[in-house]
């Protein structure tokens, strides 16, 4: 039952995006954690498939949105299970450019950080990039949406590149996009 | 408004115990995530300063607890701003060793995993321990204890050996008890 259970920890939902040269990419991760609060760091977990994970190796910065308890499952399907090498997430979003130079989705969001990598540690399929926080802002006073919320209410699946992905049977249309950018 | 921003990341609430010898301890933490699906990994980040720091760099394994939604304030106080310098954090707990050795704390759990720690990353004033997942359990499909709902609906805060320790003025006690242990 272990999978079961790892699936009882607990996670918010954000979209981490990044920057490379003027080609911009963002994904959906769950894992954003505070790591040292002197200075003020934070970690997050990223598949090394992933294309943000380049972008974000070649700049050095990334911002953290967090997402609304209400952000509807079609955005979370644009922003995490389509890849960036097959269309530009960034196309109709709403989004500004930070102080760092990434640039930080608005949409759906209720605040952000924005990060500059400190440090690095690849486990395998993912790596964890620490970094310091230089900016943050909140929008409005909203509840955020959690990992279980978007799982258990809403449906939600993890995507194969997540930390949390089961391997188990798809459900939905999500998971036939997942495995076509295998 | 950065510090207010950070504490708007979602977390749960967790007990990390593990073993030096025959002594056991354990602490609060808001900071476990699955690092990678295969093998199933998951990070937990430490103060340097904490003696369960200590016992897991010298045994390499860890048991993390999930707290329930009602676990009272009394009992995290007992786990988070107490030092097993202090006192047996274990003398009257309910808890089980596991396949790993690390003791497990049952009291107030719904759910369980034990990890070998493979990888670490240091950070300044914390550490990031990832371990292999080797046992897990769920007892009871329980809520669990997130973080805000610790804050903002118990009134709790964060210890100073936490990564969310806001350094700002101690609304409580447990503050009192935090600068004491410094």
């Amino acid at each position: 039952m272990t999978k079961e259970t790892l699936l009882k920890l607990t996670y918010g939902m954000y979209i981490v995006a990044s920057r490379k040269g003027d080609r911009f990419n963002g994904l959906i991760i769950n894992t954003a954690t505070q790591v040292t609060a002197r200075p003020p760091t934070v970690a997050v977990c990223i598949s090394r498939d992933c294309l943000t994970h380049g972008y974000i190796e070649e700049s050095g910065v990334l911002s953290i949105s967090m997402l609304k308890k209400d952000t509807p499952l079609r955005f979370i399907g644009n922003w995490g299970w389509k890849s960036g090498r097959d269309v530009d997430k960034f196309k109709d979003a709403r989004f500004k450019i930070g102080q760092t130079g990434a640039p930080i989705v608005l949409d759906n969001a209720f605040a952000y950080l924005e990060l500059k990598v400190t440090d690095r540690l690849t486990m395998g399929t993912h790596t964890i990039f620490v970094g310091e926080v230089v900016a943050g802002e909140t929008f409005e006073d909203a509840e955020p949406l959690t990992y279980s919320y978007y799982r258990d209410i809403k449906g939600g699946r993890s995507s194969k590149y997540a930390p949390t992905y089961d391997g188990w049977g798809e459900r939905s249309g999500e998971g036939k996009d997942a495995e076509r950018l295998a």
